[in-house]
This record gives C-alpha cells, structure tokens and sequence, in this order.
C-alpha cells in the first residue's frame, strides 16, 4: 500500500482531505515517482449535469491534491519523513482550473499533479485531470507554507 | 423577493446551484443593479480548517454564482425575462481563485459578480467573496453557453 500524504497531517479536518471528515471528499495521494497521484470515486451528488462532476467538486479535489503534494515535497526535498517536526501544512493562495471537456461523475477519476517550482514557502503546481485516458481539465495551482509545528495551535489554519 | 437566477433552470442537479440537488449547496443568486449578489451561509462540514471555509467549495460558490450570472445576463442582453424560450445554460471554461485571507466558515458569505464581458457564447466575469465588510477572496470566470432550448436533450451538458 502506498504511503498516503494525508495520513500525517493530523487534526486534519479539511472537506476535500480531512481524514477527519466523515463528511468529506477524503482524498488520498501518493507518489508515483515525481508525480504525486490520486484516483477518487465521485458520487451522485456531486454532479453538475447528469454523470458530469461539478466543476467545483472537481477543482476541490485538485486543490487539496496539490496541497498535499506540495506538503509531500517540502518534507522530500528536506530529506525527511512525511509527518516529522516541525510539521508543515499549506494554504492554496491562487488556483486556475481550465475545463477542457465534461469530466465524467460515474468513472473513476485520476489526478496527477507536479510541484513545477518551490520557492522558500511558495508552491507552484500543476495538475492535470484524466479520466479513462482522456485528460479532461488542467490547473496550477500555488500554495503557500502557512504553518510550521507549533504555529498550528491558536492559528486560524488549523 | 428577488427573482433567483436559480429558479429559471428546469432539470438543475448541479451540486452547487441545483434547486433538485437536495445535498447540494442551494444557492440562490440576484441582481442588485449591475451587480448580482448571493448570499450564503456554510455549514461546518465544508471547512477547509476550523472555522474557516474550504477553498474548493468556496470555488464551487464561486463557479455556480457566476454561471448563474452568466445566464441571467444574457436573458438581460436579449430583453427578455429569464427562463423564457430558448432556455440558456452556461458551463465553466477557466476559473481562477485568489485567496486574499481566510474566509470563515461561520459567518454569512457574500459574493458579487459583475459580467466583464459578453462576446457570442462566452461571458467573462469577476466576482468577489466578502465576510463582515472584508475581501477574502477573488475571481475571474469564464463561461461557455453550451446549451439553448432543445439542445438540452441527449446532451452531457444536461
């Protein structure tokens, strides 16, 4: 089994990737050599138009995916283990999402995500969407550091 | 009352602004002048962190409020009240989202759109999220009409 980023962000409580969240979308990535991947079984409700994904659902799923990639590849360009302090978390500041076809809601849906630059505690992504093959929407996305070890307690990103 | 942009789309299951998506978000969008607003109000489930909205459902607000805005305006552009024939229907092309501070997730949302631009099927929008007087977030969208009266049926876009 692969190692899941969002196994150590603890207290996570996000709607996109919170374990926490028994309500949520609970996104798990992983690496796959420099690309960080994650596939994810959408349901009914988050449809747009009949079978078609929402296009925010969709954009939720790419921005937590790129949050935990670029998290993932803070640790790993530190040389050291996912969940080791001082712990780190990241904060989407811009996301774009270009819609290139109607994603289907009732397929499986894949992720792929690189980090295309790390810049002190900017994060630059870019993630592309693939379904049965076929790449439906494409994003970058930036992130920014927001938190290092104890800054997480009395902080609003907790 | 306002008149809801929402109200004039038959057949919405969309999961952000489908009246027939009971597990949907349910927003109902308006004009106030140039300007169309919603309002909105989260639930804790949606939280990115504690307290503060998850980024992708914000964008998801965002998306549905300015497709919604989209529509309406078109209806505006030809004098004639929403929802008559050719029924309209917009899809996003691009969003971007920058995220200026975080956007609490217990407090009234507020988001207001302004149409940029109208050329043929595509409508260019802006649109800001405002909590407690405060800019928390802003975007531009691009939306598509894919769809006018018969076309409805048989399409992915439905």
């Amino acid at each position: 089994m692969p190692e899941y980023f969002q196994d150590h962000m603890p207290n996570n409580v996000c709607f996109g990737c919170g374990k926490l969240n028994p309500d949520g979308l609970q996104i798990k990535s992983h690496w796959e050599g420099d690309e960080a991947v994650c596939l994810w079984h959408s349901q009914p409700k988050y449809h747009g138009w009949e079978n078609v994904i929402n296009g925010g659902i969709l954009a939720t799923l790419i921005d937590c995916h790129c949050m935990g990639t670029a998290l993932a590849a803070a640790y790993r360009a530190e040389g050291r283990p996912m969940g080791s302090d001082p712990i780190y978390r990241y904060a989407t500041g811009t996301i774009t999402v270009r819609y290139l076809l109607p994603t289907p809601n009732n397929r499986p849906i894949l992720l792929r995500a690189q980090v295309i630059e790390m810049k002190g505690r900017k994060a630059k992504l870019r993630c592309r969407v693939v379904v049965e093959g076929q790449v439906t929407a494409e994003a970058e996305v930036v992130g920014i550091r927001v938190l290092e070890g104890q800054a997480l307690e009395g902080s609003p990103f907790r």
